[in-house]
């Protein structure tokens, strides 16, 4: 039962999928808050169907299908450039800001990422946030050609750090992530940086408020998570408390 | 290449999923819009990730917790007796008004449902609709414990008709259907009732423009519709084209 590895998740978890907002605001105007939301919605739904459909592509081609997608669906032509443009932002979004710290308060465990992401953009992302040499392993859902929540996603984990199943505590921030982690059998951390939206009264919603509706709750999947943190730095008092 | 059968996608193709909102409203007040929108989006998202997880349920369990999940993040209690009332609209969802005229249309053919709903579910929706009789087969993915576009659900058809694949044309204005059905193999239709919503200049939007811009336009999955109506009864003029 003891914890000897930390495994977490990358997109929403150790770096701000929200972050695209100021690039796509500065380059679509007063539409960039609304396809920042779409486009997350998007490449969410099209990891899941593209899996289920047994068509994988990797997470680029996803993370492209799904803007072009988005662009179009409020009514801007997905040009190349303008394309290029946001997803290159995908190779260097913002680490939040408290993840150093809590990475440096875990080293005595063995640390890794499980992520969607293929190896190209996660290698990207983790130079470009300074975190080379972190990690014991990253592993990208690449090797198995599907993406979260499939079990084989999962079943990467053991093999690649050499521990057992119940030796990992996945941490995500995605309630399907935390559904599939603990389907497998891992103990979760789900962390919940922002309580679910206040519900609106009102007829209209913002973009954001309708996301967090979607996403920001725990999913009724019938797997809920261990623990819940609403940072990464709380993770270090909580292995603390587990392993006392 | 003759078209020998027909098959309908239930719930949003022949009966109004946005037919709960009136229901919703009455029992629910002005949070009824958003409600009727997160629950369809929410009930999709399940029954993809309970088919990824390989942890299916039935069709009325997801429509149940995609239901529990939509009230709770709206901060309405999912006391039984209100999602009670709620989920009995699923057993007689409005039948979109041109449904009747166009299935006597098109009675020279085999004509069939393939939908993600449970038997019992199907058998009450075509009873209270009286489409009782109307159809050769009504194909639940129950059958295969897994839900569209899992490539499983659409083999259901074939050995349940006794037709070619190449035989068959699919009906859904689902855009993640008309991938799986498509990818299949199918001669696929997309009813497409509204054109995408028109882009939102403001910073706030109603809920079903949110639900429109996520679900309105075809899917950017590899795989398209050969033919687009926007009624069922364009159909059988569709039908004489393809035939002469």
């Amino acid at each position: 039962m003891a914890i000897k590895a930390l495994v977490f998740d990358a997109y929403g978890t150790l770096y701000d999928v929200q972050s695209v907002r100021d690039l796509a605001t500065k380059l679509c105007g007063a539409k960039g808050e609304l396809i920042t939301q779409l486009w997350r919605l998007k490449q969410l739904e099209y990891s899941w169907l593209r899996s289920l459909m047994l068509s994988y592509e990797d997470f680029w081609s996803v993370t492209r299908e799904s803007l072009e997608f988005s662009l179009t669906a409020v009514g801007i032509a997905p040009e190349p450039l303008l394309c290029e443009r946001l997803m290159n932002k995908y190779l260097n979004l913002d680490l939040y800001p408290e993840a150093i710290q809590a990475l440096e308060g875990l080293r005595d465990y063995k640390l890794a990422i499980l992520s969607n992401g293929s190896p190209a953009m996660l290698d990207a992302l983790i130079e470009s946030s300074g975190l080379e040499g972190r990690f014991a392993d990253v592993i990208s859902v690449d090797r198995v050609k599907t993406f979260k929540p499939d079990p084989a996603c999962y079943g990467l984990v053991e093999p690649a750090l050499g521990v057992e199943t119940s030796e990992v505590l996945f941490v995500s921030s995605n309630g399907f992530d935390v559904a599939g982690a603990k389907r497998h059998g891992f103990q979760v951390v789900r962390v919940a940086r922002v309580s679910a939206a206040a519900a609106p009264e009102n007829a209209e919603i913002e973009p954001t408020e309708f996301f967090r509706l979607l996403r920001g709750a725990p999913e009724n999947l019938g797997h809920v998570a261990d623990w819940r943190v609403s940072r990464l730095t709380e993770l270090v008092r909580l292995l603390d408390g587990i392993r006392n």
